[in-house]
C-alpha cells in the first residue's frame, strides 16, 4: 500500500495513541547492520535505535531465533537449557553480588517487578525517581515516569529528585561541589517523603538519565545517593535499559562505570535485538525473601526462543568485540561532536558516553533557552533528509539524541557528523 | 547437560520463584503440532498448552517469524504494513463496536492498560474481579489476581465477586434462579465497594473463569452483571486471554458466545504461537478520550516481527478451519469425558466448552471434598507417565485441566481419554 493509504489505515485501526516520528513519517521496509531502507528504496544510517543493539537483522541472532522457533517454544514450567545458559552468561557480567535472574518481556515488566520486590523486602512503600524520568507504561511504572503525566497527579509515596544535569540543572560543571549539592537536594526530598509517612523502598535510577539527557553524573553524588537511600532502609534499583549492555563503552553496565553495586538491576530493550526480552536481576537473599510469599511466572518471559535470542545477542557482542567498538567509535564520535559544537552556536552542550550522545540545543548560549519541540522536530526532519535517523530527548525535548546500534563504525560516525553539520547549517540559514 | 545438573544449575541461576510442573519435571526439547518430545526421545501428547494455539512450531508461523526477523524489526514510531494488517484482521473479528487495537507484549500489559484506560474514561477507581481470579503479574494486575495473594492485602478499591460455579458455588445447576442469585451477590459487593467510597471503573471478567474452572456461566448472570456495572458508570473489560481466539469452538470470542459487547477486550497467550504478543482493544470513543491526556508507546508491542507472527497465526486458524475443529473435537472429547465421569467416582463434575475442559476431582461425591493439591500433583504425574501432559486449576487446585492446542484431533482425544482412564484406575487402586 502507498504511504498515504498506510497512514490513513493505520490511524483508523490503531487510533490516536500511536505517534509517528518526524514531520514526514518514515515507512521502513528493511534493515541490516546500521542501515535502514524505506519503501522507495532510499537508504538511511540509523543513529537512534538501541533495541537492535547488535545491528538490524543480525544473521547470528536471526538464525538462533529461527532454529529455536522451529524446534520448541514452551515456557519456564518445563526444564530447558537455554534459559539457564542465558542466566549464567548474564550472572558472570552482572555487577556486585547480583547472582539471580528473572526474565520478563519488557522493561516495564522488569521495573514493575523490581519495585514490587523492593517494597516487599524493605517493608517500605516510598519510591524515589528523577524529575522527567521514564521507567515504563504499566500502572506502577507510569507513576514512576514523571515525564508522562502532570505533577499534580503524583502519588504521595513518590519522591522526585533533581537529575544531576551539569549543563542545565541548578549546579553546573564549573562547581566542584555540584555532586554534594545535588545530593543535598535528594536528602531534602527523602525527608519530605518521610514527613508524608513514606520511607523509601527504593531509589530507581536510569544511570544515563536518558529522558533528561543523556547525562554524566558526579561520582560522589551517585555514591552518596545510594548510601542515603540504604541508610533509610531502601534498595538501589539500577534501571540499565538505556545505560547498560555495553552502551557506555566502558563496562557492560553503567553501574560498574560508577563503581556502585545496585541491589536490583533491570534491563530490556537491547537484550533481544527486537525480540521482547527483559531482565530483573538481584541478589539471592532478596529473591529468597520475596519468594517466601510470592511466586512469579511470566508466560513468555525466558521461553526457549527468547532465551536463545538472548544468548545469541551476547555471543555477537563478544565475538565482534562490540564493547571495544563502542569505546573506539564513541571516542571518535565525541571528538566530531565537540568540533561541531565549536562551529554551531545552536549546540549548547555535548554530553554522553560511549555510543550515547546528546546535543543540548539552544536558541541562545547565554540564556540556554532550549529550542522548541517544533524546532527540534524540524531539525530531526532536516537530518533525515540527509539520510540519517536521530532522535530527541531532554526535559524540554531539546536534546538531539544519538544512540546507534553498537556496531556503528568510524565511517558511520563521519556520515552522521556530516549530516548533522549540513542540517544545522540549513536550520541556521 | 543431564537432567539433575539442569535442575541444579536452574535453581542456582533463576532462584526460587521459578516453579516446575510435575513431581518429576519435564525436560522438553522438541515440539510439533500437538506432540512434545523430552530429552530422552520420549513423545508426549500436549493437552495443556494454549500459547501454541495453532500447534507447536507451526511451519507457517515459523516462516513468517523468520522472514520478518531477517528483513526488519523496529517499532511503531515508523510506519509498517504488518501491524495495520493485523489490526484490520482483528477488528473484523472483534465483538460489538470494538474497532481499535493497541498491541502490547503480555496479557499482564494488556490488562494493566485496560484498567488504566477504564479509570481515566470513567473517572472512577473501583475494579470488580472474581474470587480466585488471575489477570496478570504487574503490580496492578496482581492486585486484580485474587488467587495470588492473601485476602487481607486486598486494596480498598477492589470488589471481589463469587464466580458463577454451578457445581461448587453457593447456587448450583439444579437451581433455575442460580444466575439471578449470583447477580444479586455481585450487586451486594458493588454496594459494599461504593460504601467504601469507590464507584466501579470496570468489571474485569475472564469469560471462562480459568483459575476457577473452566466454568460455563448462566447467560442472564453475565448480561445482568454487565448492565449493573454500566449503570454505575463502569466499563466491561472481557479478559479473553483464556476464553478467546477460537478456544470455545463456537465463536472467535467468548463474548460472542454469551452475546455481550464488552467496552474493552484483551487477549494475549494464544495470539503469537509463543511469541510475546498481546492486545488491548476498545471502541474509538474510549481511546480518543484516553488519548486526550495520555500517549501509549510499547517498545516491542506490535513491532514488525510480532505483527507478522500475529497475522500468520490468524491465517493458520482460517486456512486449517481450526474453529470448526475445536467444535468437532471438543464435542467428541466432552462425550468421552462424560463417559469417564460415569466410571470414575473421583470425577465430581465435567465442565467446559470447545477445547477447554475441567474435571473437578473429589475425594467424595456427596461432600464434594476436593482432592488435595498433593493428590492432584500425583494424578498429573500418573497421566504424564501415560505420555499425556495435562494441567490443574480451580480454587483448591482440584480441577484437572485439558486445554490443548487447537489442531487437537479425534485420535488425540482418544489417546488423552485412555491416558486419564488408566491414570485414574491406577490412582484409585
Amino acid at each position: 500500500m502507498n504511504k498515504q493509504e498506510l497512514i490513513a489505515r493505520r490511524a483508523k485501526t490503531l487510533g490516536p495513541t500511536y505517534q509517528n516520528f518526524f514531520d514526514e513519517p518514515l515507512h521502513l521496509v528493511r534493515g541490516a547492520g546500521t542501515a535502514l531502507w524505506d519503501a522507495t528504496g532510499r537508504e538511511y544510517l540509523d543513529c537512534y535505535n538501541n533495541v537492535v543493539s547488535v545491528g538490524h537483522c543480525h544473521p547470528h541472532v536471526v538464525e538462533a531465533l529461527c532454529n529455536q522457533a522451529a524446534t520448541l517454544n514452551t515456557h519456564t514450567r518445563y526444564l530447558h537449557e537455554a534459559i539457564v545458559e542465558l542466566g549464567e552468561m548474564l550472572v558472570k557480567k552482572l555487577p556486585g553480588d547480583i547472582d539471580t535472574c528473572i526474565f520478563t518481556c519488557t522493561g516495564s515488566e522488569a521495573n514493575d517487578l523490581a519495585v514490587q520486590i523492593a517494597r516487599h523486602v524493605s517493608g517500605q512503600q516510598g519510591v524515589i525517581v528523577t524529575e522527567s524520568s521514564y521507567h515504563g507504561v504499566s500502572h506502577l511504572t507510569r507513576q514512576l515516569s514523571t515525564d508522562s503525566y502532570p505533577p499534580a497527579n503524583r502519588p504521595d509515596w513518590l519522591g522526585v529528585i533533581e537529575p544531576p544535569n551539569l549543563y542545565r540543572g541548578p549546579y553546573r560543571r564549573d562547581d566542584p561541589e555540584a555532586g554534594q549539592k545535588y545530593l543535598e537536594l535528594a536528602r531534602q526530598e527523602l525527608d519530605r517523603l518521610e514527613q508524608r509517612g513514606y520511607k523509601p523502598a527504593a531509589v530507581m535510577i536510569d544511570l544515563v538519565w536518558d529522558s533528561n539527557g543523556p547525562l554524566v553524573a558526579p561520582r560522589d553524588y551517585l555514591h552518596g545517593l545510594c548510601a542515603e537511600v540504604r541508610r533509610r532502609g531502601g534498595l538501589v534499583i539500577a534501571d540499565e535499559v538505556q545505560a547498560g549492555y555495553c552502551r557506555s563503552g566502558q563496562n557492560w553496565w553503567a553501574s560498574d562505570n560508577y563503581g556502585i553495586e545496585p541491589d536490583i538491576l533491570t534491563c530490556g530493550k537491547p537484550m533481544g535485538g527486537g525480540h521482547p526480552l527483559s531482565l530483573m536481576s538481584t541478589r539471592r537473599d532478596i529473591i529468597t525473601d520475596y519468594s517466601q510469599q510470592y511466586h512469579y511466572f511470566n508466560t513468555f518471559g525466558g521461553n526457549p526462543v527468547s532465551a536463545a535470542v538472548g544468548k545469541a545477542v551476547i555471543e555477537v557482542i563478544e565475538n565482534e568485540a562490540l564493547l571495544r567498538n563502542v569505546d573506539l567509535t564513541g571516542t571518535y564520535l565525541e571528538a566530531g561532536l565537540r568540533e561541531l559544537e565549536q562551529r554551531h552556536r545552536l549546540i549548547g552542550d555535548v554530553q554522553g558516553c560511549g555510543l550515547f550522545w546528546g546535543l543540548d540545543m539552544v536558541a541562545d548560549r547565554e540564556s540556554r533557552e532550549p529550542l522548541s519541540e517544533q524546532q527540534m522536530r524540524h531539525l530531526g526532519s532536516l537530518i533525515v533528509e540527509q539520510g540519517v535517523i536521530t532522535g530527541t530527548s531532554g526535559r524540554y525535548g531539546q536534546v538531539l539524541k544519538l544512540r546507534p546500534p553498537l556496531p556503528f563504525s568510524k565511517a558511520d560516525a563521519e556520515r552522521a557528523l556530516a549530516a548533522i553539520d549540513a542540517a544545522l547549517s540549513q536550520f541556521e540559514a
